[in-house]
């Protein structure tokens, strides 16, 4: 050690002193002062840094966390008369009197859809909602080229009944297959959503409920209406959500005989399915749905983050149908108007579609082309001339239009949305095995990771590069070909 | 110094060495290891703090940032023929003639509000929407009490006048005030909203036009139809917001021979009115608003912040109007679903309020009813028998039945709030004086400050008790005195 070192070393303890310059003195004063200033930080870094692990762990215990199922009451009444228990299957028609046809042709007559004062604007397509010229062609083929007659023959192809079930008159469709004795006939229960019904099914019933040569077993299909809609009975008090209809659609079940079956759903048919699977597990067998989505906190904010964070990755093969974040943010902003006014004031704009045929046409017409693919906004005239046949659509509108139960109908918004149910039950696994098929337009849909935290035994996925969120109205081939496919592997899995 | 101190220094570089114990030595390391973290942990805490207050000041720059305002293009054309410029002020009638009574009178008849379908729960009040008992009320009162042909003498009780502004026919009641010479007639242009119209001014015309004695002017009264409403012209091409009608409406007073006039507006016309003192300050003698918001980036931070931090504070005496933020959220929330459809898919529901009166009828009251008194939706029958006459809410609602304008009338939200330019006008201040009436009920209010932010002269403010969105239309009198009190102050600090 140098002698300088040496003395700088010794008087170590009376640096104030004058051996050195002020500029030095005042800067170890600082580095005295940063010193403590530094460690004083550090102190509370170390806090925050821990405080922080401490609220991850708290928001992921509430991510993760699994509360109880709500109280299951399997018998609660929900009609007018309550005291008869009235288990009879009644048949059932559908009737397009001749009474309803004067109704709604002198409606017709009326309509007011004046060319001048609603015209909708030159080249906006439907970027304001349904074009008045498309609407237009739509109207003329249901005044003009509907044949009321041949379509209640031909909703009527199908057996229909009614049965009370909890005080309410439920409708639905059953159809068993012509099979041998060496196929397996299993139950399936098809459940809609809204705007649909039954309707959706009739193409796709014959192929659910023909055997094929591959596989051992065929569908006895029973397609029912939601409570409210079309043909069953609608509550009289609130609080018919998804969670107490899925209660009702079991209850079907049994009333039918079924103690263990198979479900598909989309839309809230898709919810309610997925309810029954996991309020009573042991009795679904499987679980197919063509709405892929796990409604969960923990799914919703992975979607979020994994968009800003690094789509591709997050979106796990579907990154396309989830991503770019923006894009689908703007999209659910424009697209969901109608749910939020159905999830507020259902009677409102329920009063206002009961009365005109136009107006509950041209609201079920803007949603059926949105959700079939929504780049249908930029085309001419929303593209309706390009997915379905106006019959198909007539037939479903036609549906909500002669039981008037348009109104009871947008409730199930305002039921299921308005509660918390809805997101204690998108908590809770159900290991009943499920199967997803995912078409390219679907509004909502996650990849299959995600869809696992809440169907642990999702057996396997389908996806394909079209279709819409009707799958089994647009895609019958694909979509019957796939229920048999997923059926398949849950007798397997079994 | 003592020997072991000086020894200790000494050796200061070879502490390593087995003077201390093993543990001095590890606890010496960790205060080496630990200062160097601290040290690197302070600097990184000042550069964030650095940072932070370079981000606060960029939000601070971005929030009180005042852009330039749109282009403004005074002779844009709007109309079908764009070649014409027809200046001529034409006479105009309301007319309920007996081929519209007799469609109306047979669209009522086909009325399909059936009781056992559509029913509202019992004990529910308003909170499903427009109660069907209430609407049954309302619509009895219509079919039975309505007397067409008094109402229309009621109506047409003002001038009318059509006038072609920007290639469309705008309609407007033109009132003169009996005066004497001295006193002095002021021009006043009164903005009506949605869906209100030239209806909602009726009751408190007479009390602006007739001279007072305290005050040495009185009301000359212009109340134009908004372009698309009721009888004046729509576009027939996108665009026509509710900066461009600021535009229209500032060209029909030129139209009228007024240079410089006063404005009054609520709702649309709080918007358009203060974007006309915004972009033509020097026209605008004082404006008052009976909408009091601040619609800008700031005022929206402030809002929000103010109901975390300090509502009392921020609340500056109307704080029971403004918070709880989580109340007030959940009520924007839900009273929001009717203009997040219409500022989507305004052709849509504008279809489907064209073709019946009962649904147009009903869409419309819902709106009256909550925008009046949101406590309304808690009372049976949602207190219609409270408020209004039902020949006043009838009269409003027949303009647009007649005019067959609720499509057109629609597209404000989506021109509106599908733009950028409102946002750009709330950041803008301007120094035209300017004078705001608060009713208690109204939806949206912030205090004096922060209308100042944007009103930088505003001269006064008057809080009511009582009363709701439409305050001409529900308290003309009160309306009406502050109208004067407020020009009385514009004029004085002239």
């Amino acid at each position: 050690m140098s002698k300088k070192t040496k003395n700088k070393s010794v008087n170590v303890n009376n640096l104030d002193k004058n051996e050195k310059s002020k500029t030095t003195k005042d800067s170890s004063k600082f580095k005295i002062v940063f010193g403590v200033f530094a460690k004083i930080i550090s102190y509370l870094f170390v806090i925050k840094a821990l405080f922080t692990i401490y609220c991850i762990y708290l928001v992921y215990v509430s991510l993760t966390n699994v509360p109880d199922l709500p109280k299951v009451d399997v018998n609660v009444r929900w009609g007018v008369d309550n005291n008869t228990h009235d288990t009879r299957i009644r048949p059932y028609r559908v009737i397009f009197s001749d009474a309803m046809e004067s109704e709604i042709r002198a409606l017709f007559e009326d309509y007011r859809l004046m060319e001048r004062k609603i015209k909708s604007f030159k080249n906006t397509a439907w970027t304001y909602g349904v074009h008045s010229d498309a609407f237009a062609q739509f109207f003329s083929h249901w005044i003009f080229k509907y044949k009321f007659r041949e379509r209640v023959k031909f909703l009527n192809k199908y057996d229909h009944f009614l049965t009370n079930i909890q005080g309410l008159d439920i409708h639905f469709v059953r159809v068993k297959p012509k099979a041998d004795k060496n196929v397996k006939v299993v139950p399936l229960l098809l459940l809609h959503g809204w705007p649909g019904s039954v309707r959706e099914f009739y193409e796709a019933i014959p192929l659910l409920t023909t055997p094929r040569p591959d596989y051992d077993f065929v569908f006895e299909v029973i397609a029912p209406s939601l409570p409210g809609f079309v043909f069953s009975e609608a509550p009289t008090r609130p609080g018919l959500d998804t969670y107490e209809m899925a209660i009702i659609m079991r209850n079907l079940m049994r009333r039918l005989g079924y103690t263990q079956y198979y479900i598909q759903g989309g839309d809230f048919g898709h919810m309610i399915g997925s309810h029954i699977a996991t309020i009573f597990p042991s009795e679904v067998l499987g679980f197919h749905t063509n709405f892929p989505v796990n409604t969960s906190k923990l799914s919703l904010l992975t979607w979020l983050l994994g968009g800003l964070l690094w789509p591709s990755y997050f979106g796990n093969g579907i990154e396309d149908r989830m991503y770019p974040l923006k894009d689908k943010m703007e999209f659910y902003l424009e697209e969901t108007g109608y749910s939020h006014l159905q999830s507020t004031k259902p009677d409102t704009i329920g009063i206002v579609l009961t009365d005109s045929p136009v107006a509950l046409g041209s609201y079920i017409l803007d949603r059926f082309m949105i959700f079939t693919n929504h780049t249908n906004k930029f085309e001419d005239e929303g593209g309706i001339d390009k997915y379905y046949d106006f019959d198909k659509l007539l037939d479903n509108i036609m549906l909500y239009w002669v039981s008037g139960s348009i109104t009871t109908s947008l409730r199930i918004y305002k039921e299921t949305f308005a509660g918390s149910r809805l997101n204690n039950l998108a908590q809770v696994p159900t290991s009943v095995p499920t199967w997803a098929l995912r078409l390219k337009y679907e509004l909502f849909q996650h990849p299959d990771y995600m869809l696992r935290w809440k169907y642990t035994n999702l057996l396997g996925s389908t996806n394909l590069d079209y279709g819409g969120h009707f799958a089994a109205f647009e895609r019958p081939k694909d979509f019957s070909d796939d229920v048999f496919k997923a059926v398949k592997a849950f007798r397997n899995f079994k």
